[in-house]
């Protein structure tokens, strides 16, 4: 599983403020940890900061860019903060994300075609909501994958998220099983090795007990990573789920196994 | 997942202490753990006695029985004990096991088919050995599956044992991706959803560093959980381990999630 740090958003305390007093400084401290951590990806959110969506993108951007080369993803649910945040990235962002919601299929989808990226596309309905279970999960991956065609997208450059909800909802354990189930089967249902993404810190949203939320997020992420999961979206300062990164690839096979990398 | 605890066995030394006295104290104190923790079963071990093993199997199983009705897993590779065993058990026990060796093969195989017991059956060679990679474990599978039916035993009895070794082995990272690729694949080769059982302790044996140690098992478990596990040999004594088994459970369907289960 290759890491996107899910730090730099507005839910963020730090962020927050500094986005609104255009401080450097708390994003140049998550940097550095993502750098020292590895991580494959940056995800940027500016969050709904509605007319100074593009002011606040390209501060994020330049902010990051001016001490790091890892790549970015660009977090919006804004075309217009898309394309801006597109002409400032000086490697090929992923743009997160579309879904079959019409805005972003007549609008966010083109601008992936147009600029031959990696964009992730959600599977919820055309109105936004959450599938009930892996089949209508599948069901919206089947579409998903039919109008990035249509739009002239390369596969390749489809990662579909397959929404992991909070384990606290009525169903959360059955939408936690029906999302395992969703990243095992994708790759025979679309007929190729599809990436796939989860947010990860969505699982344990709301949970009052730290550790316990720790532990759960750990362990639910060695099973994502044994359903096939590609990248996770994540918060880089939860040091056991970056243990369960290095461990779960050590054992898949894309790092060699060492006790120090536990 | 459902858990067998590995704890009454001669490497625990205040058992091995525990048989050679026949003090039953040790023991006992397992046991209720056992009952604490909600164990499927426990496993009997009573390790290498040579002339002792009848009179040492005895011991155990009747000091285990007077205080729980918990099954009982009965490990040996002496046709005799386990026969003795047998007899001795209130409820059926799970023989534990044979494997393509001759021996096991004539001696305790057709004791499982007697006695119409649940009985583990090992991915190991005619010799013995550990399989190199998945593909020589779904070829002992298929030996195993073929000769349990010559034999007469009920498929359903059958419990599937694909080898697990220290992950500090030259090739353990790689062996314990096989180990997760034969679960994944068994049910589809077999062609019904053949149960299987993995020992734990041996991922990590000889692991001088406790708190990785614990790490790593609590990680593989989720993820032997994820490919499809039912039983769980392990050291109750783990509690993340534990912890463990019950979100698993929780995640994939047995139990409902509250918190307090983390």
């Amino acid at each position: 599983m290759f890491i996107i740090a899910d730090n730099i958003q507005p839910m963020n305390p730090s962020i927050s403020r500094s986005i609104k007093l255009f401080d450097a400084k708390p994003i140049e401290n998550i940097v550095k940890k993502c750098e020292e951590k590895g991580v494959a990806a940056i995800d940027i959110n500016p969050g709904s900061f509605a007319r100074k969506g593009v002011e606040v993108i390209s501060f994020l951007i330049e902010t990051v860019q001016r001490i790091t080369n890892i790549r970015l993803c660009i977090d919006s649910n804004r075309a217009d903060v898309l394309e801006h945040a597109l002409k400032l990235c000086r490697r090929k962002p992923i743009i997160n994300g579309f879904s079959l919601e019409p805005y972003k299929l007549h609008n966010i989808l083109p601008l992936a075609v147009e600029h031959d990226t990696d964009v992730i596309g959600f599977l919820l309905s055309p109105d936004g909501n959450v599938p009930s279970d892996s089949n209508e999960r599948m069901e919206y991956a089947l579409k998903l994958f039919d109008e990035a065609q249509k739009a002239g997208l390369n596969p390749e450059r489809l990662i579909i998220d397959p929404i992991l909800v909070p384990i606290t909802w009525e169903d959360g354990t059955f939408q936690a099983r029906e999302v395992l189930t969703t990243l095992s089967v994708l790759p025979d249902l679309l007929g190729f090795k599809v990436r796939t993404v989860v947010g990860l810190s969505n699982l344990t949203s709301g949970c009052p007990y730290p550790e316990k939320k720790a532990f759960l997020e750990k362990i639910f992420l060695a099973m994502l990573s044994q359903a096939g999961l590609n990248m996770v979206l994540m918060n880089i300062m939860r040091n056991d789920s970056i243990r369960t990164v290095r461990v779960c690839n050590a054992i898949l096979g894309q790092h060699v196994f060492s006790w120090a990398e536990v």
